[in-house]
């Protein structure tokens, strides 16, 4: 356990003072208090080494990482982030790859004043467990399956950055460093999913790409959308990319986004721009939800974008 | 994400209307309700092939002990349990195998009304992480650290089945079913547990062998003890092997017992037989904790056991 000792170091000063932690790490279990009035969300995730990072990866943008995509659950909900544990499978003794792991993990953790309450290490190939926990006042958290015909479909920040940052690393072109970061040290929403959790109808966190994931939203709403593409919230890169190559699948299908997708009351419309500093990042309409299943993407001509491969799982017949 | 639906089927009538769960598996986090006026107890571990198990074990039995040494953990605290989330690194698609893990972790989840509420499956070698959550009242757990000079040291059930079973498996020796579950589906010590917490100054479960996680109730608490070789309760099995080699490290220091090691105020000594019924197992004092700081394991004849390999980490000098 000489491992985990040395990720703990990284924490000693991170949580440290918070009430809700009655025991931390260092008995058979951490004792924690929720809130009075709340209900725990909790979410739990693997990492593992050649399926959701490219062996070799900078280390401590992976603790940043392995971090941030299980804060994308809580956001997802408008939960509060309170705690953490880790379980780290290592292939050996690498006190320089852990030291940077742990530094990108606490880093993180320290933005959000987030405790390590529980971890295990062990030895064999590469791969990172994480189980986050926070606070939603009881009965307050956002669903999938609230979103009613007429309701706003609405993206955080902006779309494709990581799939394309993906792509070109893989093509083994230059990335430059603003794109590198949305691919390895994705932000989580976590501010932007308190800020819409009162009046959001449902929400979710963009990991497989917009279509799959709004596809989420409303499967469990039992409703389908219409979004424009023209609306679409994308960087300066992505839109070079689309200009050159018509590729809609970029901002529509590639993973790795942790943005939010929400949906909204129409008659409500006007308290969203007032929220976009409290979210701190943009909040943008980018389509309507339909009492018709099935979910179709329009291009500014009005025709039916089906995907370059064929065809989205979500599109209707 | 077929195979994490597989693991859910087995678990559709476990937990089922337990009124803490607000929402389980299937949306971005489960929410979960602490009771009123109690601290939510975790802890998270992982078992991996070839450092935990050995490959090609049964896949019902390792599905029931990776739930049970981490439930093992929330007896310890006095805990009663409540949620589990599971990690699972699966090498392949093996849906035989797949089920027969369900129905053992699932069995086991469900004698205990434990409801799962969150998981994730990755392709990867075979590697299973799990956190149980338990409940206990605010300030009522039973930590390491409490053990004071005076106090009965005490532990459930016998001592060294596993370790000798697995002795006798590496070795290629028939292992007869009592002493093969032993190691292969230990039974986690909650009602003990609950049973003990009132009283019990510091309790831990012997995961180590006994000498090592009593030592961490010694190092916790500041103490010392001595305990007698005779005194420690053993199965027939380890009494013969015992008998034939002088082997003591067998109860003392092997591992997987999942047994409890707790201390227990002198003064209630009479309080102890008539817990037995509701522990659902034998209590057993087998030494007394010291003010001098060490721990002394001593033969009938007044001499130190010291380990057939020289010598224990807690012995005094």
């Amino acid at each position: 356990m000489a491992e985990f000792q040395l990720i703990r170091d990284h924490f000693l000063r991170i949580g440290h003072g918070r009430s809700d932690v009655a025991l931390g790490i260092g008995d058979d279990c951490a004792l924690l208090r929720v809130p009075e009035g709340h209900e725990l969300a909790v979410s739990i995730d693997t990492l593992a080494e050649g399926t959701h990072f490219l062996p070799g990866c900078d280390p401590e943008g992976l603790g940043h990482k392995s971090l941030a995509v299980n804060l994308s659950d809580l956001a997802a909900m408008g939960a509060e982030p309170a705690w953490v544990t880790l379980a780290l499978t290592l292939p050996g003794q690498d006190d320089a790859w852990l030291g940077a792991f742990s530094r990108g993990f606490a880093a993180l953790a320290g933005q959000h004043r987030i405790a390590l309450v529980g971890g295990d290490t062990t030895s064999g190939p590469l791969s990172i467990t994480v189980q986050v926990h926070g606070f939603v006042p009881a009965g307050g958290a956002v669903r999938r399956g609230g979103a009613q015909a007429g309701d706003l479909v609405c993206v955080t920040g902006t779309l494709g950055d990581a799939g394309l940052a993906l792509r070109r690393l893989l093509a083994g072109e230059p990335v430059d460093d603003v794109l590198g970061a949305r691919l390895d040290r994705p932000t989580p929403r976590l501010s932007a999913g308190l800020a819409l959790r009162d009046t959001a109808t449902a929400m979710i966190d963009i990991s497989d790409g917009l279509v799959a994931d709004l596809g989420h939203i409303l499967d469990a709403s039992g409703v389908g959308a219409e979004i424009e593409l023209a609306r679409l919230p994308l960087s300066d890169a992505v839109s070079a990319q689309i200009q050159g190559h018509d590729d809609w699948d970029l901002p529509l299908a590639s993973g790795d986004d942790y943005e939010l997708c929400f949906t909204w009351p129409q008659a409500r419309i006007s308290e969203l721009p007032p929220l976009i500093r409290l979210a701190g990042c943009a909040l943008t309409p980018i389509g309507l939800i339909h009492e018709k299943t099935g979910l179709r993407c329009l291009r500014s001509d009005g025709a039916d974008w089906r995907g370059a491969r064929g065809g989205y799982e979500h599109f209707s017949v």
